[in-house]
């Protein structure tokens, strides 16, 4: 299956997606077209509009349409005012025991949360299971807006539990990291963390609270940390916008 | 902005999706009670058919429909001839120097790969300063499907120096461990793997390899390895339908 072919062309795209049977979407060959165009125009390029991309190419603006929704879900190009413009490239945040505040700031953006809610809540059997807590015990559940250069990116939910920080509500200001303040107020720091990577689509209240379109691919992350002493402290819940985020992390062999 | 509230159900869902505020959309609802009976139905189980759904709680046909066709995107339910059924939970698979082979079998699940293609290829200028190569030096490009207990789940594109194997197409079973071929043959494996994750969509021949629809969202990995030597080895893309997969990673604080 497959035979080894000789192909000269040092500017073959690495990721063709062209089938080599059956037809090419006319949308999709637009979406090529148009890429040519973004690369050309760089960041904050604006596009042609729909009517004249659609007589550019001689195909009706509804293929246009679908070929611009697809970019958009893409993160390749995103909406400012009335017009479509070239976005810049996603956030690569690093992988690691540091914040997302941390993570931002290393790429030269300026991280920012804001809070939606803090409550107690009784710790149901998996999260109490989770955090070795008897179950029905109280944990904090701290759900935050996640921002990067003022604009909302993600939504994140932190539970811990009450014990470890008694007065949260009084004591931390929630736009700022909350990592920091555990490390200041209670010498304590997350020093192993598993983390779990998923794909979803926002439920209608997080694509509220993000302001995504319903249909954008996003990035789940479920976090589990522990201390230094290899207590359980915290599990957190943090949802991204995938057209605007990857992850990275460096593995080496044992 | 927001208060501290005392929550005493112990059984709040974490990820409450219904919004506080406007109307909860009619699929969202259905889709809400369609998530009870997965859990009643268990792995494997039969969902009542559309017509009987719809009656039972009261709404028009499509809204069930909407409502599967979220759950089927999320990997929550499958089709099983005419019928749907509720799904496995998503496989885990750790992010590591190992190879998808090793890390399905942890599983307990058999993996095996297809080969799409197997090309040589001339490094553009990118794909050769990755893997430190002059710009059109020849790179072997493997195409390979991945499957997980006979199901296609997911598309791999391996690049490497055709120095550094010159008789790859001769001397490697490309349904195999390719690191496994590496290390017996060559003394050689990935020590320190630089691995990028984001969510993208399908393009329409990555769909048909796969046998995806073309909504769904997927996970796209982007890895460098280098060998023991420091020197760069190899450069893989690997497509995962992201209803089936999810990655699971443990960091700790240096």
């Amino acid at each position: 299956m497959g035979g080894v072919s000789e192909r000269a062309d040092p500017h073959t795209p690495i990721r063709a997606g062209i089938p080599e049977h059956g037809r090419v979407p006319k949308y999709y060959a637009v979406k090529a077209r148009v890429e040519v165009l973004i690369a050309d125009l760089g960041e904050g390029g604006l596009l042609p509009t729909e009517r004249e991309l659609a007589a550019d190419f001689g195909v009706a603006r509804e293929t246009v349409r679908q070929a611009l929704r697809e970019l958009l879900i893409q993160g390749r190009v995103r909406r400012k005012g009335r017009g479509t413009v070239v976005a810049e490239p996603k956030l690569v945040q690093p992988l690691s025991t540091a914040s997302y505040t941390e993570g931002v700031r290393q790429q030269g953006r300026v991280p920012g949360r804001h809070l939606v809610g803090l409550e107690r809540l009784h710790a149901d059997v998996a999260l109490a299971a989770e955090l070795r807590l008897e179950a029905g015990a109280p944990v904090w559940h701290m759900e935050r807006v996640l921002l990067a250069d003022d604009e909302r990116v993600g939504l994140e939910s932190t539970y811990l539990a009450v014990a470890r920080v008694p007065h949260l509500e009084r004591d931390f200001a929630p736009d700022a990291s909350f990592y920091a303040f555990l490390r200041e107020r209670l010498g304590v720091e997350p020093t192993v963390v598993d983390e779990r990577i998923e794909t979803v689509l926002a439920t209608p209240r997080e694509a509220l609270l993000i302001g995504t379109p319903p249909a954008l691919p996003m990035l789940l992350l479920h976090r589990s940390s522990s201390d230094a002493e290899g207590r359980p402290l915290e599990r957190v819940r943090s949802l991204y916008r995938g057209d605007r985020f990857s992850f990275t992390v460096r593995l080496s062999r044992p």
